[in-house]
């Protein structure tokens, strides 16, 4: 049992309920949202299309999922079985068996890796549905008032942030109250539900929306020169439900993960350091913070609305009224914590970090990405001499944000050796856990801003579909465009985020193998935490290097697949393209078809991937041990973070240079340079929405996965050395038979 | 002193006599070359035109460099001021006294240096000057016959394969001989003094050449509709310069210094087997291999011939004989120095799989980038779809390729790890140079195979410009062909080699470092070689997080010089059209002009990049001391291979694909697929010939920086811990005032 005063018991209770008043607001939203008008009959019937689309999509994913999760589900279980219970879980569980321990162990484990999947699948498939049920009734409002648009609009995003933070914040805390000590063994399990089916969402959802975008663009903009969203492409559905299974799903899935991850790696952190000090605060500590968020975030979103009766209205400054509102309660709320209940200033530092981090990433985001600064004018202006140069520009910019990118990172661990200077490593390594825990403190908040993205850009394609009058449709032009800049807000803080949370879970790699190898009998100085990762040991050098290589082929498959199916899909609508009476507007195109061939295309790779994910570091852990695998989580980390920023903002910055040159700059709309940014958007388009996204919650499967591998590769490293040999051999068969089996299709 | 038997002895006097006799060989083609005919006057005014601007390059590169590297020699030569000269420098110079000593080593070491500079631009320069000869004088000889064309080609490459094969061993060998186990110090400074040069000549060759060329192709080819090589573009000379002193200058002096850096730190690591077994082998081994290399590449290059009188021949053949003559007697001789002279065969496995490891970079190589392969198809295929697909393609393509790449690279240093099983650290890395020292074994081979590539391309060049007649064209263009395909071969090598050599050099960092570590007094206990580089210490960390970034900064800086200069020579050559009667060929272009664009545009990054190179370990070093320097290292090391890689093949494969349909798939020349694939071609240009071969200079400039500061650093870090806060806040300072600048210039 761990010790704690009366006020934190209490303390644990209350942040339970507050995760609890979150869902209920969540609910309570919905209701309000659901009572609006729904439009016309034309509008209901494009939503319908929108709608089954969207659920197709869903269904046939969870389908394609389940046998893996349920396989992943037993192998938690019997996981314990080959590793006897930690020291932790018998002493919390005294009076019981060893045998009873292992049992209650390892359905703690399943259980929470399930509860993470549902929880993370849950916010994924209910905010997307809420969006859906969002965007015909902010249509419709759009016929009467700006303001109703905007609350309709934000507030169903908000339900989704809630769910987010609530359901986050509610596994967490469950899981410590029960498991206590013991509590890592079910938070990593925890952990990898929510990030594996963030993985899929992601995946899935990435690799759909840009397919539909791509091949839409491609098809329609570019070869027939009829407009975005024009009702004869056939494409077109495609494309809306895209950007709810991708820019909603998928993006609330992925952020739910980093939410949860950030909980799950400041507890085991938290816990090394109770077990330094025997002091319980450092885990309460994270806990309180994340109600505090909470309870800000249902003060600050409750605040976005514009003025009753308004025409047209800064939607932008509504919504940053009441991020600023929850971003200021937040810090007074944690300087009272600090200074009354933690008794000093180091943690309340640590997470005053997170937030400058947020703001810091937001600003090197908007200055490589927005139309105002220098380098989306530069490549607006390459598109002079063509695509390639604006290609060479885009890259160029890209590569070189993402050098910012990680030097903030970087800045970002060392405040933390600075804060904790003289400390051990541990402590650090909670500083920077500390650090992810404030930089999503606003999570609500985030994702509601999110998700008002796809909702406002699905109102304005429900309201070009069914022919809505002019006054309408500029509201929703304008909730569109604030869309795309929160949009692209929230991208730049679940990069950020992501990177922290997997610098927190390579720490909790440490200090968690360190305890294994304590609990198997190895000495104190032979252990990770003494020893060190040393990749100066040339296996450790080679896990780095493999790692590394892990998020660039990740990558390679991931646009690929884009790229095929967005062929497909040009290929299919040229042939509907053909249909008499389709181009002018009496016969309707076959939408299904297309759906049909983004949802085959988007499950097509979400195993392979996922078992690369879940398979390399455990073939890296056993042949090379832990030592190496720490350095292979290194170079996932280092080389994921560096791709995927690239990947984020050189899309967005040529997604921006053709946005400058639409409006009117460097010839316009129809000019050659026009044409020449379209080539840029369209290369961006699977790099900012499928390939960089995506990595997010890679990095942290693998992470998480070689956490919960780690003791039953400490033992087989112990035990059967020789095994080893056959291992490498084994890898090596497999690799030259993938190698065979590709030249052989040629 | 060093103890070696009297076959020792003798056999290091043998090795410098090869060297020697390499640069006699050399000197003979030459004379063999300059005797034949230089063609007509038509011919010889395109190629003073060319010959005029290739030197007005070198002639400006070389005042642009010639006061950083004057400061640097100075600061080498007052750098043993800082630090006492090595327990081995006094040991070898006994009799001397320190003060002594010390000026000594300073001397060596700026000696050394400058050296190293000179031998990489020696190498540079005049194995461009003899392209340049040798293409005129092919053009020439095509006229009569093949063989003798084929002949004049690849012998005026071989001249400076010669070069790079005599001048790297010559230095080698006498720097050892003279300062034995003293060495390091001046090795370090000759390594430092070429991949320097050899930056420079990397970055501005490369910016060089490919601003012209797709400047050339833009306003030419894309824009105009001429063909390439036509005189009334204004940009031809330049881009037929380009290829000179990109492909030939550029080139030779980055394999140059690969191979000297591979002598540096196969020495270096040799030093520490000597320190440990007493025997002097662990060097003789290295030199003796690479004596071997040069005597089997004198006999091999000089059988490349066509059969007499022939009117087409197979080069490629010819040219694959010579090297596999090269290649056996090699292994012949190798075989009998383990068996007689080493008494063991673990070397000689190092060596085989440094052999190894060429041709399967080399396999790898040809399938991700040649016509007959998958990848190449695929993305000539989806220019069906237009650029976009095809650029996304390409990228996937590049993506994956660099993902086999690093696994072979992973592959190569674990059989350095089987190798030497159960043997300290030191042996793993001595195998892992070895593996280097085994792989440019045959440069002399590989030198000019590479070096026939430009000149049989500016032999055609020559031709098309001067009218000549069709079946001399034809000899020509075969030739061309042939050469391609040696460009992209010896690409490959020369990039795997680089991270071979770059892994030895961080080898070599670890050894140096503990050994300056117990010269100062540190415990064994806490030396390098035993604590290890680890990453799981916060400050390693970030070191590893900044020097993965550095790559990505730099590429984006030499692409983006590209894209810029590329733009101003599109506007030039436009501007030029427009003169009455140059369209009409009545008018000759002004090429000068544009000459002086490139000229001006590649040397304007390069002290700026070659300070980033030399200053960031630096401050790294100082800032978050040794340990964390090596995390830097490694950061350098895995992500510029992974670009690197990526960059070039991609580039490679864009390339090709644009010869695929240029041979008539997919619509062939001047479809709309066509254009897509120019688009990704152009695209691809500055990937694979400016940013990606400059990584392989980069990286090593950098470890080499790294090791020549470390004792610097050490006594810094023991005596000023206080002066760290000083640095870090003008580290920042300068980051905020590069940042404050950028905004501000908008």
């Amino acid at each position: 049992m761990i010790a704690g005063t009366l006020f934190e018991m209490v303390s644990l209770w209350v942040v339970l309920g507050i995760a609890v008043v979150g869902l209920i607001y969540a609910l309570y939203l919905r209701q309000q949202i659901m009572v609006e008008d729904k439009g016309t009959e034309k509008m209901q019937e494009v939503w319908n299309a929108i709608r089954t689309g969207a659920d197709a999509y869903l269904g046939r994913q969870l389908r394609t999922i389940i046998p893996l999760i349920v396989i992943l589900t037993v192998a938690l279980f019997l996981s314990v079985y080959i590793v006897p219970p930690s020291v932790e879980a018998l002493e919390r569980f005294e009076g019981k068996t060893p045998e009873q321990v292992k049992i209650i162990i390892g359905l703690g484990r399943a259980i929470a890796f399930i509860m993470g999947a549902m929880f993370s699948l849950m916010v994924g498939q209910f905010g997307m549905r809420m969006a859906v049920q969002g965007n015909v009734r902010v249509a419709s409002a759009a016929r009467t008032s700006f303001d109703k648009a905007l609350k309709i609009a934000y507030r169903s995003g908000t339900i989704t942030g809630m769910l987010t933070d609530g359901l986050g914040l509610l596994g967490g805390t469950i899981i410590f109250m029960y498991f206590q000590k013991a509590a890592p063994d079910a938070l990593l399990g925890f952990g990898f539900g929510g990030t594996l089916l963030a993985l899929f969402m992601r995946v899935g959802g990435g690799i759909y929306t840009k397919a539909a975008d791509v091949g839409a663009d491609l098809v329609g903009k570019v070869e027939a020169g009829i407009p975005e969203d024009d009702p004869r492409n056939a494409a077109v559905i495609a494309d809306l439900v895209g950007d709810n299974v991708g820019d909603c799903a998928g993006m609330a899935a992925d952020i739910f993960e980093s939410y949860e991850v950030t909980i799950v790696s400041g507890i085991i952190l938290g816990l090394s350091l109770v077990a330094l000090t025997g002091e319980i605060k450092w885990i309460i500590f994270p806990l309180m913070v994340r109600g505090i968020g909470v309870l800000s975030s249902i003060v600050g979103t409750y605040l976005v609305k514009g003025k009753e009766g308004q025409e047209r209205g800064n939607a932008l400054s509504a919504i940053n009224k009441g991020f600023y509102t929850s971003a200021a309660l937040c810090l007074i709320a944690f300087a009272v914590i600090a200074h009354y209940y933690m008794n000093e200033w180091r943690a309340f530092l640590s997470v005053g970090v997170g937030i400058i981090l947020a703001i810091v990433i937001d600003e090197l985001t908007k200055y490589f990405t927005h139309t105002e600064h220098k380098p989306v004018k530069d490549i607006a202006k390459s598109s002079n001499t063509g695509a390639a140069t604006l290609i060479l520009s885009g890259l160029s910019v890209g590569f070189e944000s993402t050098v910012w990118s990680i030097l903030v990172i970087a800045a970002t661990i060392l405040s933390s050796v600075l804060i904790y200077w003289g400390q051990p490593v541990s402590y650090v390594l909670y500083g920077v856990a500390m650090t992810g825990i404030g930089m999503l403190t606003l999570t609500g908040n985030n994702v509601a801003m999110d998700s008002f993205g796809p909702i406002a850009d699905n109102a304005n394609g429900i309201g070009e579909m069914s022919g809505m009058d002019k006054k309408s449709r500029q509201i929703m032009a304008d909730l569109d465009a604030v869309g795309n800049t929160t949009k692209a807000i929230t991208k730049g803080i679940a990069i950020g985020s992501a990177v922290i949370a997997a610098v927190s879970l390579f720490g909790s790699y440490l200090t968690d193998v360190s305890k294994v190898q304590a609990q198997m009998g190895m000495e104190s100085i032979k252990q990770l935490l003494t020893v060190g990762i040393r990749i100066s040991e040339p296996t450790v050098f080679i896990g780095l290097l493999i790692g590394a290589a892990v998020p660039w082929l990740f990558s390679s498959i991931t646009i690929n697949a884009v790229s095929r199916a967005a062929s497909l899909i040009v290929t299919e609508v040229r042939c509907q393209f053909k249909i008499p009476g389709l181009m002018e507007g009496k016969v309707q195109p076959d939408y299904k078809q297309v759906v049909g061939i983004c949802t085959k295309a988007s499950q097509k790779e979400l195993i392979g991937l996922a078992l690369m994910a879940v398979l390399t570091p455990i073939i890296v852990g056993l042949v090379l041990q832990v030592e190496a695998l720490g350095g292979f989580l290194a170079g996932v980390i280092v080389s994921g973070q560096l791709l995927a920023v690239f990947m984020a903002n050189a899309g967005g910055a040529w997604d921006n240079a053709k946005k400058l040159i639409e409006d009117g700059q460097y010839g316009g709309k129809g000019s050659e340079n026009h044409k020449a940014a379209v080539v840029g958007d369209t290369v961006g388009d699977p790099l900012k929405d499928t390939a960089g996204p995506a990595l997010n919650p890679l990095i942290k499967v693998i992470n998480l996965v070689s956490l919960l591998a780690a003791p039953i590769i400490i033992q087989y490293n112990k035990f059967t050395p020789a095994l080893t040999v056959i291992v490498v051999i084994a890898t090596l068969v497999v690799i030259g038979a993938i190698w065979y089996s590709k030249r052989e299709s040629e």
